[in-house]
């Protein structure tokens, strides 16, 4: 379990920042996102059982050949900024425009949707940058007949395991269509939300020992945080759920029998996905009373202590101040031991309490 | 972010204002709202691909002519207090006079009706006034098979980025049919919630800013005040999930199948809406807890200053008090050095004390 | 809004007073409310498009022969604890005694239940007392080919609308059959409910005004009555959500079409109801919040006060207690300017002490 | 309302104590129960329309007799724990060993079964014993052609008025078939948590009452054991809904249409029961909310005292304590109405903490 | 009732540890437990109604040849590390090599799936360690047309109870097929689950009391522990209710219908756990409040302590000073009686205070 610090961001993640769209017609392809600088890299893995071709394309127009070969051509776009080069591509694989849009929109929900030539897929991923901060990506597949088109903002490390596989002819990818292409690329987004569940849970195991040992108001914060994160990552991996339900039931041709079986085991992860956010949010909320339990607690021990303090010595200093009254006649002022007898019954009296509160276990 | 305050309103909205109808007989077009002084504008958008005509008319019977004609036309009317007028219009339309009732019931639930000949919609409309306060307006749309009937209150721009595809030619509004508009409109009044759920999020950052420098009751009063508007915000904007889900799945002559990819727009807004809502509601308990738990510190804070201050010279008063008696014979009271002998003992409890409560990290 | 109060009443309203029937035979017409004098009074008010006449009948039998008159006869029962009379009545028009035993069950659930030749219908009316304490009654409706048979407890001006609309021919009402009666007089009932919601929404209104300026414990009372008295009408009204569903959705022969559309118009309310009354339950968790909350901040208030009087004079106090002490040998106490200086110091501390709490804002 | 206290158990309820039974054999008849003496009692009463019989029988062979005879009978066996006779009684009547299994097993979740030639039903049934503690015993009904079989570990009243209704002749039950019997005493027995619903209510009258009165620690306990006796009453009761809900839509050919009339009925009461366990379930979470918040003022009063009484006396010391100082030159003791004048001041003090604490509420 | 003290672990239990499975393609054989040293054991329980044979098997391939025989076989595979052996015994008894990845999987959610030609579930198996700790075990069965594979993690005396009804032929197990074993032996798993409900019971009795004597900080840390051990076993029997559900509903040719019979008692049975496991979870929240109202009972009794010493002695220390202070003319001090009189006054202003903390029940 690593001890570094998840990087809590103490802004709400804005679910809404689609407010820049208010106002336009819908079906405009317009990029949401925040790197608007218009670069993007193409690039084409190109395989069959016994082939295989790893390219960087120079221009959109170099994918439109894989459209019709017999092989498996996976098609990644990265960077969504550059609308008409997008636009470009889609119109020649038959993308609905209504489509395109919600590919670059990236404040789009996490949907599937079947056409008839197509799956549209648009999912979140999520992942921990350098800086330990959790950052949530728009990704968008699209299946056909023979291509994956996937659609991302950055390059990521997320499919390298698919890319491996296919490479080295790992497992069965290499032998299977386009649908278990479609599938494993999924799989792979969806393995990245339990590395940050994972980090989530040993945050939430951090902050537990902390309010344990020490509750700081700090720390009411960072729960607080914490639910934060967890209520935004449920916004993003919740439709998940949805989706891989929707997809176990799918009749749609460009899925064969034997790739649904594998679907099936996307929707157990979610299933899990689910199940682990809840928990997180359940413990998140348990955190907070256990903090404000012990606050109380301490407040507790600060009282006692004043209690303490102050019942044992404004009795003794009451006494005190009886023998230093000024009167004339006060006989007891001229005994030879009174103020021994005093200061023995103020002994008394300090044990007697004492005795008290130990009874009632406040010592 | 702007850091305005809304103007959170500290009355509970009313839903049931229609207490102004009750023993009325159903069926009566009685206008409920506040603005009765039964003036109204209308006034007329008239295109088609290749037309396109903007103009206020003088009367309600100028519209009667735009019912039959084949260019599409949006016949707006602002003021909803002359029920006659409203009725008249109604009456050459063919709409039912229960129709017209809900139509002028500013009361009215969010909803969508569909007859044989026309499709009825009520929504509300959320915008912030001058005064940075939340103003709900109703709206009621019409959909015939050539207009599109749209009735409000008061004039506003919600609708003027429409207008400005209308009268520009702007993507594909003018190339399609009364149903485009009519959906055109509804997510023109949706895309308007994003902007006020912006906002309440906004207020929401800054009262969590504000409960973690400064936990004044006041917070709390803002908390609950915001906590309100959402649950007013949500009973206006919940009912719009069910509408965009049954207009999804509508089958009435009057949509085309294209235009129904779009209604799945409007869906895919609600939800979002929808989710944000529920978050703000979340965002907003945990706020209160936060508050709850800052005020318990601050009042440890002051019960630990009051603890050792207490701790620290009540037992040196107390050995004071016992060198002010005035007992015959005290011995220690006659020793040269007993004066500086217990300022040194006194000084000494003073550190024991301050090193005690600096191990219980109380200082 | 009137600043009446609320007479909040502190007993729990049972549900389950049929507690007087256990053991007894079901089907038995036996009446469970409280007004069991025996008396009862029958009217009726027979109309048809150019045709109306109200009466009272003097006794039961009377009103037979409306059974199969053509015109629309509303038969109204006020008192329901002579079994004998209703039996009567409810024989002569068909009904199954055990649909008679619901009829004077007061416990009754409301409910609609469709028979081949009538539809029952129980509700609970609503309304304020002289008192202004709130008063839930128990009401049956009967719907029969040409008929309405409303039973209830007491005569009440709920239907007083319903009645002069008939008088004086006001709206649809006297052109159409007994099903528009029977949504007409439902409606009324219903309509009531807005009056009583808008009653407890000021109520909650006045009470979060008084939390804020002074929270007393007698609020939290207040508060915890209200939620009582908020669950005790859902009670009651919940159910007319099922019913107002269940009626739209009816096909049974005595509804018209027509009529139809005015029940989804019941159905409308009784959402909006529901609504309201779960805004009531969250505002009245939320006020019982906000109380709490602030008295935790009466409390940091007090304990503030508190905090600073020790704070500083129990150090001054101290000092003084050191001067006050005996010893013969004390150099400070034989200087002439010692009591100036040392009152020139507890001077400077009561300063320092006062910038303190100054800067830490409890000042 | 009786202002005896109900018995609140201490313990949580098992619902698990068929832990006995962890590694048994399924199908095993097995009591499960706690009055495992082997005894058992038989009794008959069997009736038709113009005759009525009731005995005790010697032995179960008594009872074979009746399955077959065109009467109506109900065997009545009280005690499960001599599994044999049990055995026997069902064998002859072909009745499942899977039924009798669940038939003796009194940790049996309440449940209804149809099979081809009977119905099964298992209830709980609940009454006060003399002790006023709350009873939960296991029932088991058998529906067949001409007979119910009842099965019950103790000889209880709460069927007494079905039994009294069968002697006398009251109302239809003997003119009716088993299955009528069969739901009468179902009805009988739910009719009885009604009783113990109503004793609840009282009991959280009760503790509200002392809630408001004395909010002792004792109180706590009490609402948290109340709330733990609905819990436990939950468990036995909600199946009930499944049953009723279940029989009034069953089309077994035992049951006639018109007892089907009466089975809504129990339908309808199962309702009313799981409101009411749910409104206690709110009340009782609404009364420790409300003991919270008496606690939490009884301190602030507690502090309020403590504060006061600190505020003005502390201040007045330190002013004695100046005068009390040794110092040589202190020109006030010197002057013949400074003692007169420091009192004044004293009482001035005192006269405006006085206001202070007037004005603040706290007085 | 073992007052034994359940060990709770302080780690959160982490649903998600197929983290190591990353980037693994889909369908890959790999064990994701932490008993990784290889070794495995094969045992087989072969038996017919008149026939019974029990050994232990050298390899794996001995295992083959029961596939077929008439013979009821259970195989027992205990040791799930090696998965090339697991993947031998699959293949030959015709196991999707997907249903051999869940197998394995450790982390594989309880479930059920139906194939063709035989039935895959998984379950996980509660116990305690000789430690006291929870344990939860993976445990897969394989129903196929003669024979049941189970595989587990560990050798356990879950099915001590099915071996010994087997080799003794008790009850009906030996005269039925496979499928009644597959029951029989999710039944022993599911009877578990009671006995540590049980446990979980007995702790939560036992903190109840702890929490009404002695509310320390611990228990607090005790009360979560629990309640995050509630959530870990929901984790893992709440999907038991699907599996239940679904093999109630199941048409699967390999169930004989006599079989379901007793599949709906592993319905009941797991309805009942889901239901125990929320009333452990409502009553550790319960026992939460229960501890946050006795953390401020018992700071209201400390602060009461010092509200009586503090205002009880420092009205009468403030007296004390008075007589202290110095000044020339005090005419009191001169009076013979002056002393006792202060004395009775201080004397009195003790009593008055006693009564009145007395009257305000503080003492």
């Amino acid at each position: 379990m690593t001890k570094r610090k998840l990087n809590l961001k103490d802004k709400i993640r804005r679910p809404f920042k689609s407010i820049q769209k208010v106002g336009k017609a819908p079906g405009t392809v317009t990029y949401m996102g925040l790197r608007k600088d218009g670069t993007y890299k193409v690039s084409v893995t190109d395989y069959a059982d016994d082939f295989y071709q790893a390219e960087t394309l120079a221009k959109v127009e170099d994918a439109f050949k894989f459209r019709d070969t017999d092989t498996v051509s996976w098609i990644n776009v990265q960077g969504l900024s550059n609308e008409a080069e997008i636009e470009k591509l889609g119109k020649y694989y038959n993308i609905n425009p209504l489509v395109l849009e919600d590919l670059v929109n990236t404040n789009q929900r996490p949907k599937v949707d079947e056409y008839d030539d197509y799956v549209f897929c648009v999912l979140k991923m999520l992942y921990l940058d350098d800086n330990y901060k959790l950052i949530t990506e728009h990704v968008a597949l699209i299946l056909t007949e023979h291509a994956v088109l996937l659609f991302q903002e950055v390059e990521d490390d997320v499919f390298k395991g698919v890319r491996e596989r296919l490479a080295n002819k790992f497992g069965r990818i290499r032998t299977r269509g386009a649908d278990y292409l479609f599938f494993a690329l999924i799989d792979a987004i969806i393995d990245q939300y339990f590395v940050i569940l994972e980090e989530l849970t040993n945050q939430t195991e951090l902050l537990e020992e902390r309010v344990y040992n020490n509750p700081e108001q700090e720390i009411a914060s960072n729960i607080q945080a914490l639910r934060k994160e967890v209520l935004a990552i449920r916004r993003n991996v919740f439709p998940v759920r949805e989706i891989s339900n929707r997809l176990v039931k799918t009749d749609h041709r460009l899925f064969h029998p034997e790739t649904k079986l594998f679907l099936s085991d996307v929707n157990d992860h979610s299933i899990q996905i689910h199940e682990t956010i809840e928990m997180l949010r359940e413990m998140s909320m348990s955190l907070m009373e256990m903090y404000m339990s012990n606050v109380s607690n301490k407040m507790n021990e600060v009282m006692k202590v004043l209690t303490i303090m102050a019942s044992i010595f404004i009795p003794l200093t009451f006494i005190a101040g009886i023998y230093g009254m000024n009167f004339d006649y006060m006989p007891e002022l001229h005994n030879k031991y009174s103020y021994f007898i005093v200061l023995g019954i103020m002994f008394l009296i300090l044990v007697l309490m004492l005795v008290y509160f130990k009874r009632k276990k406040w010592l």
